[in-house]
């Protein structure tokens, strides 16, 4: 049975938190991208929680999904009416304990909410870079992180942390830079996107790019391809959920109505609520981040990458602790693609501990309330931090 | 494992076959719909193979998908590259044996291949319905083909089977006239959509409605709405599919290329596939068609108009015996609802057999070639043929 728990009202928040801004790869420097193309300056948005130790042992990466940005907790004035989107998780005695770590925070390269990307303006033309932004990929993303962590003076972080894309961004890290992790935490996530994955984002690619006001990504200045954003995210949305939730959640009740309009409005709530979620999207998303960071989900492939083709061989590089998570109703990163990548970890003899939850909610699973998954994440930093070396020896 | 076989080349086809039309509901009258509207005049398009017997006892109506039309076997000339949609199942000696029976497929209302649908004349106006058009039901389409079996002297068919949106034409057929019906083979169906089902739909029109080509459903003597239909239909592949199914047709091969492009092109293979599909679609379908018909589809629900929301009691109308077949890959309408449809059957003691075909080839798998399929198809209607009263009288 799925063990979800009500957002404790009475939960203790990380309290006021504020959104930073780092910027690095100065002109003429520019940070060579994995494609070959140079990229700079950049800008990432970010936060922390939580004080950094003496010795430089509790720093904790979140790292974020498709469409979140650097706001994990708390809250920006008393006036908002939400808290960052995995405040359940990150807080005062939660499951990645704010009294305890370090907790950092950043907006992806390529996103559209803090750091640089498409619709960011570019330096040679004074214009927003539109599909002038060079393809950036999960690497990109992680280069561009330990550059923060650099500037915030953390040489290595106990964790790095991540559900969906963010996963991969955790994994990346593991053999990117195995030297400057000791665990990381993917959840909900796979080392390579499938075909079925590349699928669903590439639909939606193409919701967006069959929209005239899409433009071949310049549209800055004019009206901006709301219509297309939409149905991508609509898609998106129909990924994150599976059969179960959306029958539980919806089934084939109808929308303010008794019976069928016997015409395209809206008439289950299903279409009601997909509808709703595509609205909401696109005041709060740039179409062309969307296209950028679904791409870099597709080209992600550890294997390839990091191992000719071999997991074992791509995390022989790595040398941290894992904790890996699934969720049974899972089917954007199904449990066999975690049980790949466990193994994949074990048979180079590192520490892994591997979870599959029990959970209705689909991939969505990751970010609502369960208290398992917050338990879980708990002991788990909890050991990590035990075993760490102190006095400022990170030779792990 | 799944039981492939290719298609005999040495198979006998039905041979030369023609598209013919009927038509009724001639003004003033009208047919009354499920939503209350009145239609008229009802052309439907339709073929058949094989002959009907003296006692009229040997009609088996073939009920196609979405996308489907009344060319089920066969070709229209020597010329023709492909041979209809289910040439596989229907002709001598195959599944659907058309030297024992006399086969009937029409193209569904509302369709655009041959049928009175949006694209039609509305003589009210004498410009194409476009959103003029009601909305029409399973039921209504059911309605019709009845018309046409009698227009044929067919008062009672054999079978009536089919799949997907063919499959609920089926079972509409078992509960709405079941003095009318010997038999039913509802394939890869369900008695009502599901709100994953629902959700995969609405995106789809979504992304029809959301070209400006649209036009509000007026687009016949303008540019039509290729871009958003191509989505759609993109949206219904990878539906069609499975996960399994696309890892062993793409993975994650790249398409004509060695390494990425690092732009928005297809890179996979998978994303070529759909692009392709989108493309090719548009060429022989009309955006309207499909946002009726996928409308049809997500009302359908047998339960609640047969039932009062009992599927057990809806069926307490029917007569006819029942072989209901599911694939386990079909995550569209997954085995667990041929099930319950199987047990509704059941408890009103009538003859059902149930099967759950292995297949990793997702939904599609009851259009593809599968000796069992055929096997299963071809010993149930031998076995009703057996049973059917002969000389004339049809009170079974």
């Amino acid at each position: 049975m799925s063990e979800y728990i009500e957002h404790d009202p009475g939960g203790v928040s990380v309290g006021l938190v504020e959104k930073r801004f780092f910027s690095f790869a100065e002109p003429p420097v520019e940070l060579v991208l994995e494609s070959g193309a140079g990229l700079g300056q950049i800008t990432l948005a970010y936060e922390t929680y939580g004080r950094l130790d003496e010795d430089r042992s509790n720093a904790v990466l979140i790292c974020h999904a498709l469409s979140g940005d650097s706001h994990a907790a708390g809250y920006y004035s008393g006036d908002d009416a939400k808290p960052g989107w995995w405040d359940i998780m990150v807080g005062p005695g939660k499951g990645i304990d704010t009294d305890r770590y370090f907790v950092v925070c950043s907006n992806v390269l390529g996103s559209c909410l803090g750091s640089t990307g498409p619709c960011s303006i570019d330096p040679r033309t004074d214009e927003p870079y539109g599909l002038g932004f060079p393809v950036v990929t999960i690497g990109d993303m992680v280069e561009a992180q330990r550059a923060l962590l650099d500037h915030l003076g953390v040489d290595r972080v106990l964790s790095v942390v991540g559900g969906s894309i963010g996963g991969m961004q955790a994994l990346e890290w593991t053999v990117r830079f195995p030297e400057k992790v000791v665990s990381a935490i993917p959840l909900a996530t796979t080392t390579r996107h499938s075909a079925l994955a590349i699928a669903f984002n590439e639909v939606a690619r193409q919701a967006i790019m069959a929209d005239p006001d899409w433009n071949q990504g310049d549209y800055y200045r004019r009206s901006r391809p709301d219509h297309g954003l939409a149905v991508a995210r609509m898609i998106g949305h129909i990924t994150y959920l599976s059969d179960e939730a959306m029958r539980l959640k919806f089934g084939r009740r109808l929308q303010d109505k008794g019976d069928f309009s016997f015409n395209f409005d809206a008439d289950f709530q299903v279409e009601s609520y997909l509808r709703h979620q595509g609205q909401k999207f696109v005041e709060r998303f740039d179409a062309n981040s969307f296209l950028y960071i679904t791409k870099a989900a597709d080209y992600y492939d550890l294997e390839r990458r990091w191992g000719g083709g071999s997991a074992v061989e791509a995390f022989s590089r790595a040398g941290a602790a894992f904790l890996v998570v699934s969720f049974t109703s899972d089917w954007l990163y199904p449990t066999y693609q975690s049980r790949a990548l466990v193994q994949a970890v074990k048979k180079n003899g590192l520490d892994v501990s591997f979870v599959e939850i029990e959970a209705e909610c689909g991939h969505d699973a990751f970010l609502l309330p369960n208290e398992r998954l917050s338990r879980l994440i708990r002991s788990f930093l909890g050991r990590m931090h035990d075993q760490v070396p102190r006095n400022g020896r990170h030779a792990f």
